[in-house]
């Protein structure tokens, strides 16, 4: 039973997305796409087919660019998008989330604590949130809902975990934008959340499986953008697809070392939100992650590079965090060690890529 | 210790390489590599460092296409590739073979039988076999190396095992013709041939790991081509990123059953020669695989696409061993069943991805 059916006197019940960048807007699309949901949907909403249409409601941190998506209902952050007819946009914070039943939480990782400090305590007492951010917080070495936890629990609550969820997988956004086919998990403790996820953002292009590692998903998430900005430099460096798919190998092998050593389950990562993310953030040319290695391989510096990009290249603020949790942990991490390497200890690229391939020749591990 | 250090009274190793096609001619190019193997080899080889130069003796079946490699030094099957200068062309079977200690099969699955059956009685006594095949053969539904071994123990070796092992990983060829950085696997159950493969076909552009589950290895190289016949297919379709990779994970999903159900260790397939081979062969434009699918993808027959092709399309062949066993061993395999329906059962492709695309939502299963 979905939380909607316990409250019948609304009518419409509302997902509200805090963010407009990539993510944010392409959720908009899945939850407003008609799609008779029926017959793929679990038995227990299989009643709810057709009968609940959601209203959504957007939240920018910029009231500039909000009031633009609102009256030209298009972004320069996602060319080709045109936002739902019945999505309303709003830089008012609490007028997003007053009648949210479900929360996309869809801003870059290392602004989110700045955002939840004032939305914490405007959300419903029963309104679930769900993660489609990517990365790890330096300042706290926290994963997305673990920052929105960190305020429930703040606030009270001592069944957090019941109410966060995360939303992830191979979804270079232009795509989705043109309603291209794709696949993403829905990871969370509390099933029937995630199967709402599963329902009220499924679309006859858009298949979500439901997970329980809720850890391994944000985690493969979050890490497929380190091993993309790797690959990225091996397209520089024009090293072919051998290579990379020999790095996107030795890379998972590293991820996976490292999600265990956090409490993950290994074969999440071998699933769609792993080793399905992880392909296409590294060979998709759309790839933010994957281009700004791409660039640093041509010889580009990190700071011309992203002095000059609209978009927020996650994996650079990530492979700080993971690098500290792997020196915690005592992981050994060769790949991501290189990566920080040459993005803040100034490495030439080539001579990561060098010090990577001349690694003492051994028999194969994985895990 | 190498067998060449056992017999100390021929002056040069020789290596014979059983095919001219792609693969034999780059496994040539990868013996003739002038490589100080020193630093990154196994200590038992240090001493060798750049001291045995390997002969190479190389057989076509084909005595036209033999004799135009021989005079020409290059092959209309992969552009770009010269042949080394020490290496020797041959269409006599028994001159290849008379001092080979090493003998490379690279011969496509389905004509491994027929070459082996005049090959093994030529093999010297304590000649190693190292396959660069990728298929499971139709009529016995055996893996390359067990095909060679079946030769051996019906001429009397009672420890075959010992004498067989794969060479295998994302190797595009054309990549490799270039020196492109690569990596490989070299498997085998006996530790001093997978150490010796290492040594002699490793060079500074291409580093080869060891590894005993050579069911695995090789069950991976055959399989990823189904894999990616499907993935070539939704590139036909221009499906996208996103879609090729959810397919990644999922046909690495039902790989990894059916290798698991066929004896092999599930890690194997998340390593090198599993998700690094499925990778290259999904995404490298070059791929034959992923090409035929393409084709289909854009409406042309499969007859009409191999009656073009040159080249071999291994996974067409390998889709029916495959499906086969996997009724033998009753796995489920929803991706291999529906390319089998697309070559054998007249099934439209978008039918085929319409079919996998609206399986019962559910949660995910890896493995």
């Amino acid at each position: 039973m979905t939380s909607h059916q316990t409250n019948p006197s609304r009518s419409a019940p509302t997902v509200a997305i805090l963010g407009i960048g990539q993510m944010g807007l392409v959720c908009s699309g899945m939850v407003s796409t008609d799609f008779a949901k029926s017959p793929s949907a679990p038995s227990s909403a299989a009643g709810l087919a057709g009968a609940v249409p959601w209203k959504v409601v957007l939240w920018g941190h910029s009231e500039d660019e909000a009031a633009h998506l609102a009256q030209h209902r298009t972004s320069q952050r996602l060319p080709g998008f045109v936002l739902p007819e019945q999505a309303l946009v709003t830089p008012d914070l609490r007028r997003a989330l007053r009648d949210a039943e479900i929360v996309v939480t869809a801003i870059p990782v290392q602004f989110m604590r700045s955002v939840w400090h004032d939305a914490a305590p405007l959300l419903r007492p029963d309104a679930r949130v769900v993660s489609v951010a990517k990365g790890v917080e330096n300042s706290s070495l926290l994963r997305p809902t673990q920052i929105v936890e960190e305020f429930m629990r703040s606030l009270g609550d001592r069944d957090s975990r019941a109410r966060v969820a995360a939303l992830s997988g191979p979804t270079i956004a232009p795509e989705l934008a043109r309603c291209l086919p794709a696949a993403m998990i829905a990871a969370g403790e509390n099933d029937e959340f995630t199967k709402q996820i599963q329902q009220v953002f499924g679309t006859s292009w858009l298949r979500i499986y439901t997970h329980r590692d809720l850890v391994g998903v944000e985690l493969a998430g979050a890490m497929k953008n380190i091993i993309a900005i790797a690959a990225g430099i091996l397209d520089g460096l024009n090293a072919g697809y051998n290579a990379k798919s020999a790095l996107l190998a030795r890379g998972l092998a590293e991820v996976v070392r490292f999600g265990v050593a956090m409490g993950a389950q290994a074969e999440t990562f071998f699933g769609i939100a792993g080793v399905g993310d992880l392909a296409t953030t590294c060979f998709s040319p759309e790839g933010r992650n994957r281009s700004c290695g791409e660039a640093l391989g041509r010889g580009e510096r990190l700071e011309t590079y992203l002095a000059r990009t609209p978009s927020v290249v996650e994996g650079v603020a990530t492979t700080k965090s993971v690098v500290e949790l792997a020196k915690k942990l005592n992981v050994d991490m060769p790949i991501t060690l290189a990566i920080h390497a040459v993005l803040f200890e100034g490495l030439d690229p080539i001579d990561a890529i060098g010090r990577l391939m001349t690694r003492a020749t051994k028999a194969e591990r994985v895990g």
